[in-house]
């Protein structure tokens, strides 16, 4: 059981940059106990003045494809550049594996061990929702504790991406140059949502696939709309083992930084975000508390057989449901 | 107010292939009274055994790219094979622009007045979940009307590919070598839905642009993974006008059919559709009764500009409004 302070005590100190403090919030934001629920929302609701100033990165990648060292050479990079950096994580399957991204240190030693570096493991939960908004609020936190620039690790399988890419303001792909001179795979969706492709690894044997990949890469960017922000992702080629390519990206973000300030992009998307969360919250919350129902419990698998067998129509079978509540 | 039947007498005269009580029974699905859906899902429910038996093809593409005379031309292609074909159409901008696809019947004149073809403009509607729906449906009474073929027309200008995406066995995207050698811009996210990608309008001087798209977006595939269905996208040129690569599709879409069919893929996708569309159901209605609620309706908008003013996080507001409830 963590100690509990009041709201001003957790305000006050995260805002001193207590470090202790803000792992001790984001617990309580993690925290399932309602009591502590509400207090988080409460100690998040006094910081919100001091959050927003930081810039958000998400960054994602298929597995192996070397986000850990990544983050780790970008993440001691930023601390030359006087920023500080705080590593967050969303992996909703940390709970069912057991085991979650950057819930171990030791791939991120040097950074897990500067001051100027906070890293947070990714929530446990069973749906993506809430481990989204967890961190969310843990970014809120964070940039409340003084950290500019937050990393958002997350793991390249899916959903999870795209639910990172409504919480950060600049999402970093980062693409392996495979065996062959072929790309692995990437998945589908994923990469229109990268506003900088980074092939990782462009080191020794793999530097040429790694340029050849790049050219291929932006080939096919050049096949898409452009994107609202006016920003045209770019491609390119870095080797966290060589330190090679970490400030080109670094100077990426800054322009895309100071180029959606000025038109105002930057806000705008915030803000859309923000009213995202708000909805997405309640549709979570208005399924949670529905399918929690024992009546639509006791039905459901049998209705969802009878929709699979085709001997009930979707709609007829989801008014049932909704007629039991 | 249209004539209303007995269920029994809809589905025993739409099995029996009667198109003015199909366009009735579709009439009923569209419309808003009570009364009526509680008789549509009878007349559905009870022509379920009849349904499924047919190809679910959508089709999109900006506008420009030609979708209506594409349709037309594939179309009367379709019934030189014995095909039985409906067309239908999402677009869910048709209640607020008043001009649906579809709705000029004249832009497909020969398909039109073919009896072996039925074509219905898109239902109007404010939610594209409910216009998706009702679409659906129509699919449904299409195929136990005798139609074997099912083709679903969408505007491509956004979200409504996928609602068609998640309705269709096999989904064919349109494109346009544009005016310079590039392709028209891709919407982000709809290039992955298509399996298989068309370039239209490969005619007269768009030729050579066409066959340098086509190859264009073969390479930009390749960076995609093996999608689950085990088939690769194919990429093909086609003119409407000349009358040219019609069949190579068709070809195509067939071949889909047996390796699907064969590997079990496209049953586990009707499935999996039907599973996704029950939850979908539940969580729109779950969605229009909670802001339909005066006591959310009235805070709302105050909340919301909250939200964009930083003065109140996103789940705090949430929970405010939940509370309501």
């Amino acid at each position: 059981m963590v100690k509990r302070f009041y709201v001003d005590q957790y305000a006050d100190r995260i805002i001193a940059g207590d470090r202790i403090v803000l792992s001790r919030a984001i617990t309580l934001v993690e925290s399932t106990l309602p009591s502590d629920q509400e207090l988080a929302q409460q100690v998040i609701n006094r910081l919100l003045p001091h959050t927003g100033k930081s810039i958000r990165i998400g960054i994602t990648g298929a597995p192996g494809v070397g986000k850990s060292t990544f983050i780790e050479a970008f993440g001691n990079y930023l601390i030359t550049r006087q920023k500080k950096v705080a590593v967050l994580a969303v992996d909703p399957s940390s709970q069912r594996t057991g085991g979650s991204i950057l819930g171990d240190k030791t791939r991120m030693e040097t950074l897990a061990t500067n001051p100027a570096a906070y890293i947070r493991p990714s929530p446990a939960g069973k749906s993506l929702g809430g481990v989204a908004q967890k961190t969310r609020e843990a970014i809120l936190l964070c940039e409340a504790a003084g950290f500019d620039t937050i990393l958002v690790e997350t793991v390249g399988v899916g959903q999870s991406e795209t639910a990172v890419h409504g919480m950060v303001d600049f999402f970093l792909l980062l693409l392996l140059a495979g065996a062959g001179d072929e790309l692995q795979g990437i998945k589908k969706g994923i990469m229109e949502l990268g506003d900088a492709l980074v092939i990782t690894k462009a080191d020794g044997a793999n530097y040429l696939q790694a340029k050849k990949a790049k050219s291929e890469v932006e080939q096919a960017l050049q096949l898409f709309s452009k994107p609202e922000s006016g920003w045209f992702p770019q491609v390119t080629i870095c080797s966290a083992l060589e330190n090679k390519g970490i400030n080109v990206i670094w100077n990426q973000i800054d322009a895309y930084f100071k180029l959606t300030h000025h038109s105002g992009f930057f806000q705008k998307k915030r803000k859309d975000q923000n009213l995202f969360w708000l909805h997405e919250t309640i549709r979570q919350a208005l399924l949670d508390n529905f399918f929690a129902a024992p009546a639509i419990k006791s039905i459901l698998p049998e209705l969802e057989q009878q929709v699979l067998d085709g001997s009930i129509s979707p709609t007829l079978a989801a008014q049932k449901l909704l007629n039991l509540t």
